[in-house]
Formats: C-alpha cells, structure tokens, sequence
C-alpha cells in the first residue's frame, strides 16, 4: 500500500493520466512511496500511448481516504474537477498549467502552475531540477502528453517551451515525434466504440458568461463528416441537455485533428450570437470554424464575451 | 516607467522587500521591465539590510493600476495582504511560501510556492534555473530575508534548504553569516524610535477559530523586560484593539532573538485558555513561552486548536 496518490482530473485526458505516471515515478526516485491513480476512464488516444510504450494504466480510485492521508494533484488545482473525498485529504503538492481557482490550504505546500501548454512539460523541468533520468517509457509519456495538449505542436495553447520539451524527450524515446503523434492523435480520433452520448458528454464542459450559461463538447475526429452525418440523432441529445441543464447555448465542437478546422452543431436560445461572435454562418445549427482547434483559447473566450 | 510590478505584503518584512527587489532584478535581467515597489514603511531591520548592502529602498505604492496592468507577487498570495487595488491589474507571477487562499485567477500564471522558511530561498533556485549570477548586492540582501524569516535559523519554520542557500549567498556576499545576521536581528529589535501602538500593531495578524477571533502582534526584542516594563500603558492599548475589534482574545508576544524564546501579555475573555495550550501560568496577564519563536508555527495553531 503507497503512502501518496498522485492523480489527474476526472474525465482523464492523456496528459492527467500520463503526469500522473510520471510525476509518482518521479517522487518514487526521490524517495517517496507514491501511486499513480486516476478518476475514470481514459479514452483511446491514451489507451493508444500506454500500449505503445508497454505501461500500465493505472487503477480507478473513488476515494482516497480509505487508503492515504495525503495526495498530490497533477493537471488541475479546482476542486470540482477532483476526486471527490479531497477535503479528506491533505493535498500537499500541485503540478498544473491552468488557472487557479476554487483551491485552498490551511499549510504551504509545493505548488507548481506555469502557463504552458502541457503538465508534461513542466514535469520535465522537475527531473532536471532533481538530476533524475527520465527513463525511455515514462519520456514517451510525457511526449504523449504534449502531442495530445497541443494537437502536435498545432494548438495555439503550445507554447516554445513544450515544443522543446517534445524535442527533448523524442530522443530520449528515439520515436519519430512527426509520426508517432499523428498515429496517437489517430487512435484517440477512432469513435468507432463511442456512443452519441458518449460524443456530447466525455470531453464537455459548463461555463457561465454574465446571467447566461453554455456548454461546449468537443470531439478529435479524422472524418468529421462521420461525426455530423448523425446530426439529427445528436441534435435531439443535445436539446435534452439544454433542458434538463437550464442551458443558453449548447456548443459541440468536431474537431479534425489532421487540417486543424472544427465544425459545430449549436443549439440554444443563444444560438443568435455564434454567426456574429465567429464571423461565419450558422446554416441548419451548423456551423465552420476555420483554424480552430482549442476550446480553452479560441472558443470559450469568444462566446464568453458575446454573452457578457 | 516599468510595465510590471513586483511587490511584497503590506506591513513589510525584510522578506518582503528584499524578494521584491531580488526578484525585480531576476525580471529584469531576463529582459522584463519590472520594478519592486512596497506597500508599507519598513522595519529597522530591513533598513540595517539595505543600508548594510547599499541597495536603495523601493519607492512607497498605493494603487497599482494608475501605472501597470501587470504585478508579480512575492511572499503573499492572499488578496487581502496585498496592495489595495489588486482586482483592476491581472497577476502574471507568485513566488511564496505560505499557505495558499484568496486567490483566483481567470488564465493560467506561473505560480510558485514552496514549503520552505523564506521566499528568497526559492529566488535562489530560479537564478540557478535561468542561469543568472547572482551579483554580490543582491546576494545579501536573499541573505538578510533568510535570516529574517528564520531568526538565524532558530525557528521551526527553518528548512535545509534554507540552511543550505544562506551558506552559498553568504559564500557570495563574503560576510561572516553568524556575525552579520545577529547584527541585523539586533538592528530589528532596536524598538527606541517606536511608540507603543507601533509595537502592538506593526507586525500584528488576525485570526479566526470556530467563531472565535484572536489578533497576535509579535515584535523582536534584545531586551523582554525594557518592553514589558511598559505592561500597564500597552494593556491600555490591548484593551482598546480588543474593543473596537470585537475580539476574544489578543496576544502581544515579545520575543527574545538572542535566547529565542517569548514572554507574552495575554487579554480578552478567552485568555482563559493560555494556561492549558502553552502549559505555563498565566500571571498578572504574563506568560513566559519558553522555546517559543514562530507566530505561524508555534503560536496560532495552538491557539486556534483550544478555541476550536
């Protein structure tokens, strides 16, 4: 039984469950007796980068305090988006690269938040502070991590410093970066096994904007086409959402991970103000959005400010 | 006129102006144009520090926002203990040591903080991680903050890794450690230019336990007694802060930097619990704390304990 859990946000993306890897191995060398878990499912794109790099994924815990006394958080600071007994616990360090809100300690910890484009990245930065090797598997995961955060380097959230992280640890693992990251974005862009539901839940999340509340989903997709080919099916999931939420608007982003454009359904009372806010049409709640890929960057911000 | 700010708590420290000046210096020479600034009039000891040093006092600041949109904050994170107007300018950096609470931001900063005795010991890492020299100047005054926040490293705050940075800035600056921050202590606990509601309300923080509310104002002292002859006009002063400030109970602790220990006067309807938590009778008001140095470590969460 460890002494520390190390864990990422719910709805794990593959920089949570990767950091979290990496960061207990980490701590592990330095001396503690610390675990990677994770708060739910990972979706193909991270199942894809395990496999490839021959690490297991790490188990499911519902509640930590059953087990230790104290966690570390990697890849989020807000509470909500943590594991649920985390009041029960003692958070006693922080590696991130969001905002940081709804997070409080009654002690100093470690704290860790710097705005780059990755988890991963700054983890870099810690093994070399410490003088530890990077083993092949876990550099591979933190390559996996970048690739997936910045959409292999596309997203305007990279910054210079992932990009040279990437670098980095591409020849640590000795993988081409190029090609490895476009066959993982692939597999996390397979819907094959995902359900409607699954498409406008797995990766959505709530935002407020003034008296107005929105939600923006997000899928990677190869073949766009396939995802919007069901519109009418996901249109009538989507206006349950709305109702039973109390939503204004309701965006679900479909994303091409290889040109780097999205396609959204949107629906809502608010729907009015998306031709406006992104300079391009809504014809039959659809609508283009060139050259964009980033949902913290290039869409929440827009429809926050043409709501406020 | 500088873009950023770099700024302390209000009622500074040693610490707090000498990481703001440190830091402003680090800024800069990685191509920022930042400037320290202070929130409040410093103590005799960190004018020793400067003054011993030759490093100019930071010019006084009130609003922020009539100059920068940008601040960095050094050994605080906590809204309420920085400058007056920070909701109208966006905080791009926090360095610090203490507990984190009060603070949100809407995008993604660089946040550091670090469970060690000093912001400066932090300040020394990041000049070795962007390897920048850390001319002599500056070395004394990362020096001075250590001494400061670990009463010649005496107090429980005190970590190796503080230790361990006091040796390389002495190494540096080339003055006798020992010699040089018994002479700054001393500096700081030289009390003749302060009146009695200095020394009750200079370094003074309030505290809430359960519903209870208790202040503590601790100050540095050579000589207890020459303070503590004065008991009658500061019990005058106590009473009336209690008063005026609803509060249950007000403890005014004279610390001894040459012995580190305290003696303090305790008032209000729950210095009833004094004698148990610390252990040692309260007489005339006056209880002896031996080995008793650090506010945050020693003091407040006994006393936030028994009021609980």
């Amino acid at each position: 039984m460890s002494n520390v859990f190390v864990l990422g946000h719910k709805n794990p993306d593959t920089d949570s469950i990767c950091s979290a890897i990496t960061y207990a191995h980490l701590k592990r060398e330095l001396g503690m007796d610390a675990e990677a878990i994770r708060l739910g499912e990972p979706n193909n794109e991270t199942l894809y980068a395990l496999e490839y790099f021959k690490v297991s994924l790490p188990r499911f815990v519902k509640h930590a305090a059953d087990e230790v006394n104290q966690v570390i958080l990697v890849d989020h600071n807000e509470r909500q988006q943590s594991i649920d007994d985390i009041d029960e616990v003692q958070v006693i360090e922080v590696i991130d690269h969001h905002r940081i809100a709804n997070f409080e300690t009654t002690d100093p910890l470690y704290f860790r938040a710097e705005p780059v484009g990755c988890t991963a990245t700054i983890l870099l930065k810690l093994y070399k502070e410490h003088a530890v090797e990077v083993p092949a598997d876990i550099a591979g995961l933190m390559l996996s991590a970048i690739i997936s955060d910045s959409l292999l380097f596309k997203s305007p959230t990279c910054t210079d410093q992932d990009i040279q992280a990437a670098k980095e640890l591409g020849a640590i693992t000795g993988v081409d970066v190029e090609e490895y990251g476009l066959a993982m974005l692939k597999a996390g862009a397979d819907l094959s096994n995902k359900t409607l539901e699954d498409l406008i839940s797995l990766d959505s999340k709530e935002f407020e904007a003034g008296d107005h509340r929105f939600e923006v989903a997000q899928v990677n997709a190869i073949d766009v086409s396939e995802v919007l080919d069901r519109q009418a099916e996901l249109e009538i999931l989507i206006k349950g959402a709305v109702a039973s939420k109390g939503l204004d608007l309701f965006v679900f982003a479909v994303t091409d991970v290889l040109n780097n454009n999205s396609e959204a359904i949107v629906i809502g009372e608010r729907s009015d103000i998306i031709e406006s806010a992104f300079q391009s049409s809504v014809i039959n709640n659809r609508v283009l959005l060139p050259g964009i890929v980033s949902r913290k960057k290039q869409i929440v911000p827009v429809i926050t400010e043409a709501l406020s």
